[in-house]
């Protein structure tokens, strides 16, 4: 069990942000990344779709015997996280609970924003994990639809850009908040652009890298620590050619990306 | 054959475009139309997993027996337009013939400009297509990735998208193009803002109206034309839920949708 790999699933390449994260600290893991990129996204489509998807998606890892499935994705976790919970006997975690907890440990005036897609938004479920941590924390959220194609056309910075987000942040900007979630995993990309709308006093909250701290919290009390002394190897799945995950791929890590294949997932 | 429907597929909304102008040249006609609404966009997607979908959306139609198949997506008809017609026995037509034919006959300078997705200018069909009818016609091209995010967003005025506007087509306005073909099914509904950018001189080709006279064609010529006197029925399916089609569909229509239903199609 300890030798085997962690598995990670995304609705395509925004989850690499959390593989980038659990590869830092878990530098001796094998990871199994699998994205949906031909069903990709995930954030504009319904909680039934999504949740049909990220079992399909889950059961590819489960497949290739994982010891631990991360739904890398904040839509997939929004809404298909129970299902996937009851469906396996290995350990499954999303990206909410671990954006939430932060956030709610950060904030000082106890004015928390959450930004995300969509379907994230309107799921409420960042707002319900954060008030149940703390009720006195006010959520305020917006959903900003354009964030994901905006990153995924490398246009992270720029006027267009700081307008789009200003556009979005406006109504979040009035409601006094020192804390924002980015409850998306593309959005650490337009960190730079969300920090200088809002302003250094507002703490930015990237759910990849509270992830990743919270898989390692699970492999070290469950003890599925990987027992060999080199370095983790890494396995990538994508369900549509990988041409353009890879060239893509590269933005979010920052490395070239090997070993990709293509595999049919739900057909 | 005569009394059955029209079938129209599309990734997801923007085939309502062409939906509307077969309805307006057609009243008589009834109309199926399918939005593969769970796996949009198509645009970004490579042509193996394009002509998979559009094949099991075309399938989809032809079991409810339709009379024609019109694939209303620019991305899908770039790639997978052979496929359908070798699988079936009806008509089967797609979007990009009908407009590069207009723009060839458009254009008096010989300099043709074509927006679409990703997807279908790297496929490069349009060029193909309009140098067939005259090869003395130069054709420039340029895919913008975020128009279709800007019109579901609903942004279809203002100065961001203006802006965005501008970026894409600055390299083709160098080009001294007379008339542009929107190689995209959303793309009517920037149509304001990309003349605002190109300039009264330049001749928008939209392919949705010729598509429509396309199938009216087609009709006549086969002699396919439903001999009832009542206006047509319309029945929409989708495979994500009906919600959002109906919501963002009524802004490519201008009128409300009734008739949706949920199906899978490919599973």
């Amino acid at each position: 069990m300890k030798e085997r790999p962690i598995g990670i699933f995304d609705s395509g390449l925004g989850g690499l942000t959390v593989f980038k994260e659990v590869k830092k600290l878990l530098p001796k893991e094998d990871i199994v990344y699998f994205g949906d990129t031909a069903r990709v996204p995930y954030g504009t489509k319904s909680k039934d779709t999504v949740t049909r998807f990220s079992v399909q998606d889950a059961d590819f890892l489960a497949g290739l015997k994982v010891k631990m499935i991360v739904a890398a994705c904040n839509t997939s976790s929004s809404f298909s996280l129970p299902a996937l919970k009851r469906r396996y006997k290995i350990p499954v975690i999303g990206v909410i609970k671990p954006g939430a907890q932060k956030a709610a440990n950060a904030t000082k005036n106890l004015r928390v924003g959450v930004i995300g897609t969509r379907a994230t938004i309107s799921s409420g479920i960042y707002e319900k994990e954060i008030r149940k941590l703390n009720p006195k924390i006010k959520v305020a959220s917006a959903s900003c639809p354009l964030f994901v194609p905006l990153a995924e056309e490398g246009w992270l910075k720029g006027k267009v850009t700081k307008k789009i987000a200003a556009r979005y942040l406006k109504a979040l900007k009035k409601k006094d908040i020192d804390t924002i979630v980015l409850g998306c995993t593309h959005y650490p990309l337009l960190m730079s652009i969300i920090r200088s709308v809002l302003g250094k006093g507002v703490r930015l909250i990237d759910s990849a890298t509270q992830t990743a701290i919270a898989v390692k919290k699970i492999i070290d009390e469950k003890e599925m620590r990987n027992p060999k002394k080199s370095k983790g190897r890494y396995r990538f799945y994508v369900s549509d050619e990988p041409e353009l995950f890879k060239k893509i791929g590269a933005r979010f890590l920052g490395s070239n990306i090997k070993n990709i294949k293509r595999v049919d997932v739900g057909a």
